[in-house]
Parts: structure tokens; sequence; C-alpha cells
């Protein structure tokens, strides 16, 4: 039985964001992938949709120079021929500040002969605002009104 | 081939929130459901944990009291036997003040004998408070700091 293409590509991931290695991970994305990560591009440049590998590793640096992954447990799983939907709570530290954050988020990815072809990925982006990791100019607080 | 019973239930779950029409949804939810809505409980009191189909059906009037469905575009599916999980773009109308929004959703749902055992759902909570529907006491703003 072959292992299925997330457990690659999610090994891949998170030793390029950990590592900043990214040869497994670019050998593992199709040159025609569709990505979004759905979030506030406001709070981190990497929200947003990319086509094309190139455009997808510069998304995947910006992350690894933004984070660092300490532990990640897989809430939800569903396996397809070539497809796959997780939701996963994520232990980070944010490197500019040193600041742990905790953060859920979810995907859809499709493979075709082993390789990312789309992915799009929601983060729980309201926990990340109350977290305060917005940059300062544009921080959120409560107010009465 | 039978319907799968993410269909049926999903029926059933927007007449109830549109209709205010209970016994379909009521028919579909196991005594035992274990039931998340992640976000944030100081936005609607909808969103938490709950068990057991009184506190879900709970829930489902408290939603119906709240927002109508205009429309829902479901922009990734996937199916298993008993298990389904989507992510969809609803447009609303927030009945207190005739509001309309747009939000994304994602859940897994696991269903037993055609009726659900577990659901998890997951809110683009950032998009509700950036189209500002938190009530006013607790309204975030963008200040500089």
């Amino acid at each position: 039985m072959t292992e299925h293409s997330l457990w690659r590509f999610s090994r891949a991931l998170h030793r390029a964001v950990n590592e900043r290695q990214f040869d497994d991970i670019e050998a593992l994305i199709d040159e025609d992938v569709d990505w979004t990560l759905h979030g506030p591009v406001e709070l981190f440049p990497f929200f947003g949709a990319r086509h094309g590998k190139a455009a997808v590793m510069q998304v995947i640096r910006q992350i690894a120079s933004t984070v660092r992954v300490h532990r990640f447990d897989r809430e939800q799983i569903m396996l397809g021929t070539d497809q796959a939907a997780s939701m996963l709570r994520y232990s980070l530290t944010v490197l500019d500040t040193n600041k742990p954050v905790r953060v859920r988020l979810v995907h859809f990815a499709q493979f075709r002969d082993g390789r990312l072809v789309s992915i799009r990925i929601m983060v729980d982006s309201h926990e990340l605002v109350e977290q305060a990791i917005f940059p300062p100019y544009t921080r959120m607080v409560a107010v009465s009104a």
C-alpha cells in the first residue's frame, strides 16, 4: 500500500518551515498549482491566492521567515484517492517577537501524480487577532461605542 | 444509489434556519451528537461546543433567530461513506440589523444510520469582525499604536 500524498507533502512542508529546507517541498508542487490561503492580507503578506510553483514557493519561504511550528494536532481528516482535507491545531512561535501563538486551520488539497495541484487553506484568523499578533499599525482593540 | 446523508442534512438545516421548520433536522440528529462551532462566543452565543440533541437543537434555533441564508456556494467537498467535509461561502442577512454578511465556513461531519453524530464547524470569524457585526459594546476597531 502506497503512502498517501498528504503525508509526504505534510512532512516536506514542515521541514521547509522549520529547517528552511525547500527542496523536498518544491518537488511535490505542480508547476500549475492553485493555492489560496484565506485570511486578512493586512495581517501577513502571505495570505491570499497564488498561481504557479514559483509564487507558491515564495509564500512558503515567507511563512518560514515568519513562524516556527512547535507542534500540530490533526483533529479531523478525510482522505480520498488524490484528495485530502484536515482540520489542524498548531502551536507556533512568531519569530519577530518570539511570541507563542495557537491557531486552528483547515485545508482541502488535491494531488496529481503525487504533486499538489490545488489547495485551499482557511485560518481561524480571529484567533490570531485576539492574540494580538497584528503588526502594531493595524492592531485591533475592543472599544466601547 | 442512496443519497448521501449530507444532502438530506443540508436541506433540513437550511429549512430550519430559513423557515423555522425544525422537525426535519431534529430527526437527523443523533441523541448523543457532538457539535462544535469554533468561533468567538462573545460574537454570538451559539458559538462553542455542545453535546446531545437538545443542546444542538437550541443552537440551531438561536441561529434561525439570528440570520437568514440567501445563498451558499459549496466551494470544496469530500464525501466518504458516513463522512463529509465542505468549504462553503454564505450570503446571509443578520435579522437584527438587516445587514448583509458574507462568510466562509468549513465543516467536518460524521453520520451514523443517516443521523449526525459529530460535526466541527469553523467560521472565518475575522470576516465577521471586519463586517462589523459584533454587538456595539465589543466592536473592534483598528487603532494606531
